[in-house]
């Protein structure tokens, strides 16, 4: 490290814990560490910390302030990105907080800020699952349904800077009013409720033993080890969840002529490939011919996906800027 | 006319007819006019009717040929845009057959080919429902149902060049295999397909009186004048398509974060506002929330958009390739 660097600091700000990491432009990390959020404990309690933690990944990577170029967030919400503010964010109690600006007073390096899933996905398009194609949909499916799109090597955005909204598209247009979107079909915190309804009506499942008898803790890694042991009905929810995963995935690539998709989140992971196995099934049979040779991939990264691509936001950023 | 004028020919190569009009770069027609396409006489013949329309439509106009600068042609079926051939186009017999470089021997105009959906699009997009956007979706309801997107000012091709094809989406999870696309649920083809199945079921319907008892001959015109009459069966099916079709537009525009759809086609044109009005109402229901004051308008230029879209495509590519 005799030359001096140029090195960006990715942060993935979530409700519970703030990650950050140093990044490279090439899509390394020389250190990652979390710290809690305390978001009950206001938004300049939520700012020291996120100064704080940038301090900490300096640190541990041996780098100093002057080799940081620029500091990317991902944060969980509405974004205005050229503001750099949270238009809404519940898991962070913040609304239309100017969080660049906040952040500005504690450091002088640029401050970007996205929505966390246009981070993870901008993360897995340049150095994960997406890393060869020029398009891609990044769907993560977790406790909610979030998707980002890559067009034409740029993240969109789309007029209303909403676009990527997957989990918001209708899936099955007869279902009741409250179970019509894929996020309401698809997600965990569906499959979970699905699961529950299903054991509580006595169809027998090896979740019961998982959870001892308490299913208001179905988490993606009980529902992975059920899956993982075989478990049939498990397995027959998590097929009707593939299924609309897959047709989402399919409608989107019809309309957009897509070539590539990375599907993420926490259930993903906990799942791993045997469900994007499933996916794949699901997606085929739907897709508009043209589209079936696009690829339907993992995500690469897992939980570093924010804070690499934070960063390497950041840094995307700052090189339009001097261009 | 005593200055040179910059003009454009616009063709609409359909599978019956070829319409044609000399087309000014604000999108005017100067003049327009229709000949049989007679494909069944190979491509040698459709060519030599093209070349015998622009000519026509030259002379109505009154019109050198050194005024007109390029040529646009919109076919159905899908197309390779870069190389101005056609793929495939049943309505043509034509499978791999090079148009611009065939018609080329017939003109020294340049020669813009592009699929008849997008050159639609592209026409409502510049001078018709949605001359006011950026970013638009058409979607266009007749025999079939065909999509085309414009994205920052520009028709949006997507990575196989078959982006937009809204009519191959699926809006219905668990409609049996053949009836899942909204093609398939909501041309005028499955409507008159619908009513026809229902009324030898023996639902009562005007549709019976206005095709003098021939359910064969169930056109958009027929359609149109039942609905017009009120007629309770063609109303509950048009609600059913319209609720489709809203469910379509809606995913597109909660993915995109579109500010704008024209909706035009042959059945769209018969139907008229009271038809826009439906498909609204539903749009409405499943939009995501942030998509609200996106606006579905009807398409204006009806026949002509074809032309316009054409003649505006050819004037628009040639002015990129002189940038």
């Amino acid at each position: 490290m005799s030359e001096k660097q140029k090195l960006f600091i990715g942060i993935d700000l979530g409700g519970t814990n703030i990650g950050a990491g140093v990044v490279t432009p090439e899509g390394g990390i020389l250190s990652r560490d979390k710290i809690k959020t305390k978001a009950e404990g206001g938004s300049d309690t939520v700012i020291e910390r996120i100064a704080k933690i940038m301090d900490r990944v300096c640190d541990q990577a041996g780098v100093t302030h002057d080799e940081v170029q620029a500091v990317g967030i991902g944060a969980p919400g509405a974004i205005d990105v050229k503001k750099g503010s949270v238009i809404v964010a519940p898991n962070l109690r913040w609304n239309n907080f100017p969080l660049a600006d906040s952040l500005s007073k504690h450091t002088h390096w640029p401050v970007t800020v996205d929505n966390d899933v246009n981070v993870g996905t901008w993360g897995e398009f340049c150095v994960g699952g997406g890393r060869h194609t020029e398009d891609m949909l990044g769907i993560f499916i977790g406790t909610g349904i979030g998707g980002g799109l890559a067009i034409h090597n740029k993240l969109y955005y789309g007029h209303h800077m909403t676009a990527g909204e997957i989990g918001h598209t209708l899936v099955k247009a007869d279902g009741s009013l409250g179970r019509r979107t894929l996020e309401n079909l698809a997600s965990r915190t569906a499959i979970a409720d699905i699961l529950r309804k299903l054991i509580a009506a006595n169809h027998p499942s090896v979740i019961t033993e998982l959870t001892e008898g308490n299913l208001s803790k179905i988490k993606s890694r009980v529902i992975a080890e059920a899956f993982a042991q075989g478990d049939q009905l498990t397995t027959l929810v998590l097929q009707d969840a593939a299924k609309y995963v897959g047709i989402a995935i399919a409608n989107t690539v019809t309309m957009l002529s897509l070539p590539h998709v990375v599907v993420g989140g926490g259930l993903t992971e906990a799942l791993g490939k045997p469900w994007i196995k499933m996916v794949n099934e699901q997606y085929k049979k739907y897709v508009f011919p043209h589209g079936h040779d696009c690829k339907v991939v993992a995500s690469e990264l897992g939980d570093d996906a924010g804070i690499i691509g934070a960063g390497l936001l950041a840094c995307e950023r700052l090189s339009q800027k001097s261009e």
